[in-house]
């Protein structure tokens, strides 16, 4: 596997004084992702859990639906590329390519990337609720979490919860690959994700959403800000939408019912 | 013009405090950019600039050189169209649309987005420079020019400066988008970009660097980290690299010789 940082020589300046040093920088690796003989995407990303990364990305994407449709997945670091290779070709031929990831009509969401049709997804219903000082614990141990960040500052994180536990954690350059890289976990170690909780180190959009509502996850919890479309497609989604979560401070946006004070 | 922000009912908490209240939202709009009839990409962006947004991003990924080739642009806000319409057809069909973002080879960067060669681009060599104390007075300006930001959390920003002054500044829930408006408005109202520094509230990839490296900007300069590959080609172009300019501290990657101590 490949380093995920890398070592250069630095001007640090701080305050009066200058210092020539060593400082750790995160990686940035191009992996191209082919499904069967179709090229999809070359993302950038940090050389970890590829295989994980390139099953999520075509899940969130809906090109994939579960493991039982992957036959295959060779990942080649040296040139790197990710071939994940399928039972059968169809899903994948009137997948490709969309281009157009959000249709939005008058203001209404009607359909999110690939033809997810959010109107027409069931709203989640489980009962689940979480206690606010769960959240607390869960957001004090997500910070302390990530390794790569803490030498670098340069990667988000992704963690996949219960209402007490870390039961997966990824750290990537790109916050939507972290995110793939839970859920290609997800997949290919057959880990249920009902009344799970997904956490995130960035910014909850349209895109966060569409990678969630493949999945029955209630509860999306962030230490950042949710954009507009975030918070609509939760509201819609039945999925619990939290954000700023800092210190013993935080705002519920969506479904707040599920949320213990 | 759409509104940038919208206005959702929160449930906040801080500490033992539940208020209900209404909270500003950044907003999310897609914007489907056409060059002449090929559709290029759905850009999720803040709806404001539009018109630069579309003209950088062609600029940015090599499909369009300069103002000379557009003939014109439509912004549809209503069905989230921009089209830009150019003169000849020749640059758009040999650009459309390489998915391969970079190709490391052995390690080596031998490869831009779009075909971009960096190791065939001349180095920039001005021999401009940059007191240290000026770089922390426009990170102090940078910091306070956010207005979206400032009320939502939810936006990047990028500004181009001389050495004392914002010349331009753009914010954009997507770093790239915010590069994107920003070198849009330079072609589209003939500004100059030689000698001028490039601050960005976003970390320092190759895709950032791939923006920067159709002008000759000579600084980059980041509350943020890089990635290695950033420091990289901002190495061999000949840019200096600063990033973490957080209160009097700061990292020179490269070519520490334009910062005067």
């Amino acid at each position: 596997m490949k380093e995920k940082v890398k070592r250069f020589d630095v001007l640090k300046i701080n305050g009066k004084n200058t210092v020539r040093a060593e400082d750790t920088v995160v990686r940035e690796f191009a992996l191209t992702l082919f499904l069967n003989s179709y090229e999809i995407i070359t993302l950038m990303c940090t050389p970890s859990s590829l295989e994980y990364l390139a099953a999520g990305y075509l899940f969130s994407e809906g090109l994939i639906k579960e493991k039982d449709h992957i036959k295959d997945i060779t990942i080649d670091i040296k040139k790197g590329l990710a071939r994940v290779m399928t039972w059968k070709d169809g899903l994948v031929k009137s997948g490709i390519y969309p281009k157009r990831l959000l249709a939005p009509k008058a203001d209404r969401i009607t359909s999110l990337p690939n033809g997810i049709n959010i109107e027409k997804k069931a709203p989640i219903t489980t009962k689940i609720t979480i206690k606010k000082d769960q959240i607390y614990s869960l957001m004090d141990k997500f910070d302390l979490s990530p390794q790569i960040f803490m030498s670098t500052g340069g990667t988000h994180s992704t963690a996949l919860c219960d209402n007490k536990n870390f039961l997966l954690f990824s750290e990537d350059i790109g916050r939507h690959n972290a995110i793939d890289k839970i859920f290609g976990e997800c997949i290919l170690r057959d880990i249920q994700t009902d009344d799970r909780i997904i956490m995130t180190s960035g910014r909850v959009s349209s895109q966060t959403l569409n990678k969630v509502s493949k999945t029955n996850i209630p509860f999306v919890i962030s230490k950042s800000a949710p954009t507009d479309l975030g918070i609509e497609i939760s509201k819609h989604l039945g999925i619990t939408l939290i954000g700023f979560v800092r210190g013993r401070r935080m705002n519920i946006y969506t479904h707040d019912w599920r949320v213990i004070r």
